[in-house]
């Protein structure tokens, strides 16, 4: 069923999506900001659930592209993502009726929010990445079949760049990279325009509604005193993200990170308040999590990295020596654990050894089980 | 007057194109022999006098873009100009009637010849840069008004990027590049498009035939046993580019180059045979040429290296230690020598500090005063 999402939904969404976002996907304040400016302006966005839409619906999906640490102090304008839609369309000679993130996590929660309102379409409750991944490719439409091009790129000065690289779209991920870099490292982009039979087929359902729901459990608990993430674990419980493991608990020992290449990268590790040490490798998002030296959360679960008493999620960016955090793991759902799948967006795309491995298999415990946290 | 350019001309073409490279441009070679398989495959090619054309004829020209020592190397299909052109005309809704060289120096002067043989279009004898220049905004095009802007870079597996930043030719520099290096360091472009109204007031008329011209004068000295740099220096007394200096004659001493952000960059000295040392800079293209710490030759003017005894002109990637050189310093017509020209193309565009000097005020020595070669 379709519904009407306004400005009381973005704080829970916010913090749903950083969650999400597994430490990237860009911290989504700016864009909460312009969204909530933009449902002012506009009025409320029609949200469209994914089993429901018309086959023949021309969808083009929006959003931000470029290293966490950029987008967080370079505010975008505004009107690039609904140039680089209107560019899409012209190029196309098709009209979009309906806009789709691309990604589930962080900024990109709001971005096309912000499409939505302003060019007045609908959003489709769905996305590509059931996460926040680092590049353009690791998205299941590609994985099943649909691919980025011809995709735009648009910087704050209202240019454009339409890049077309067939069905190759780690050859997209490049060029539209390349790009976003020159546009001082993040760019505006709509790619992956597809109809509403795609989207039923290739996309991840309902992660619109994932990251209200995942951030209102956290508020809701902590205005009942009750435990966040007991709340979070019963949450995902119902939705096809389903598992959530307690990781570690501890405090920030140290943070290496660096903007290279357009990306975001480092580690981090967190020292045990009973001992142990928790060690997180990342690249925008995190991909690994090593207990003791032994994988207990592998890309594309989730790791999630949260403050320990308000379950507020962290962001790669925002790691600082000191904090005290809790980090969960997050089952994913099966379309994002098949082998074609994880070839794209697995642990070897990312180039590490460890093999994927399912969080519910690698950790046993459980909120029930009050051990870890 | 229209006249047939057919096989016969290419070898004169080639070597005057790598004259007016001043040193880049990249080495003609490939693009000679897939020139000469074009026409053998689609017949002459018809080069229209810039003077005479319609002034609503539409006109794409059509380069190669990407550092010298890679456009050696990497060796294009053949087929990528013309998918530039293409989809270009494609974005624009508008054929093209004609195309045109962006710059008369090296690889550049084929690559049109190409894109005119094998989509039976005219080329219209003028460029851009009268000259090589390595970026893309070093164009009269842009000086006197007519902007780069939509532009398709084409890659080697057929990926085609438009690019669009309206006036700010800098700015399409910088994302055509970031593009080129992704495609491997060079790329196929299509660019300024125009009318021929356009062609007439901002293009540099008649550098095709002077590339001829240039490259059929020193032949013909060679076949005669005449001194080939005299008869350079009259062949060129005859066109808009007037003043042939001779700067100097010697031994190549040392060569620094390297291949960074997408360019040939790095110097040259030359050892004097009666003593003196001749220091050449450049960035694919000679920028400034110093005798004895002297500037005797300044962008845009032209510094050509040419082989001592046959003048067969060297390109900076080809610069040995040891080879035995004459290097000359040549004129540019008044429209590349305007205050609007120099800032876009003179040598505070390319970080130098001298300021621009004319080589025939700089240099009082002529060819009929056998003094310096």
């Amino acid at each position: 069923m379709s519904w009407l999402l306004d400005e009381s939904h973005l704080a829970d969404l916010s913090r749903g999506a950083t969650l999400l976002g597994t430490g990237g996907g860009g911290d989504p304040y700016i864009g909460r900001l312009l969204v909530a400016e933009a449902i002012k302006e506009h009025g409320p966005i029609t949200v469209l659930d994914p089993d429901e839409v018309d086959d023949d619906l021309f969808v083009i999906p929006t959003a931000m592209m470029g290293a966490p640490t950029v987008m967080v102090e370079k505010i975008p304008r505004g009107t690039e993502p609904v140039l680089a839609l209107r560019t899409l369309e012209a190029h196309l000679g098709r009209t979009a009726q309906a806009t789709m993130p691309i990604e589930c996590g962080g900024l990109n929660s709001m971005i096309p929010l912000l499409v939505a309102a302003r060019a007045g379409l609908p959003i489709i409750d769905a996305d590509g990445m059931g996460r926040a991944f680092p590049e353009l490719q690791m998205e299941t439409f590609s994985v099943y079949g649909v691919h980025a091009s011809p995709m735009v790129v648009a910087g704050d000065r209202h240019e454009t760049v339409i890049v077309d690289t067939g069905d190759d779209d780690v050859r997209m991920e490049r060029l539209s990279r390349a790009c976003a870099i020159q546009f001082g490292g993040a760019a505006l982009i709509a790619e992956y325009a597809m109809t509403g039979a795609d989207v039923k087929r290739v996309a991840i359902p309902r992660t619109l509604s994932l990251g209200i729901g995942a951030g209102r459990a956290i508020r809701e608990a902590r205005e009942e005193h009750r435990d966040p993430f007991a709340a979070l674990a019963e949450f995902f419980a119902g939705t096809i993200y389903q598992n959530v493991r307690p990781l570690f608990r501890g405090k920030v020992s140290d943070v290496e990170r660096r903007t290279v290449g357009g990306f975001t990268r480092g580690g981090c590790t967190v020292a045990g308040f009973d001992g142990g040490e928790l060690e997180l490798r990342f690249q925008n998002e995190h991909l690994l999590a090593l207990r003791d030296g032994e994988p207990v959360c592998v890309v594309p679960d989730l790791i999630c990295v949260l403050d320990d008493t308000s379950a507020e999620p962290i962001t790669t960016e925002s790691l600082r020596y000191g904090q005290r955090v809790v980090v969960l793991g997050i089952s994913t759902p099966p379309i994002m654990r098949t082998p074609e799948a994880l070839a794209v967006f697995g642990p070897a795309a990312f180039g590490l050894e460890q093999p994927f491995v399912p969080v519910e298999e690698l950790v046993s415990e459980r909120f029930s089980e009050p051990v870890a946290v």
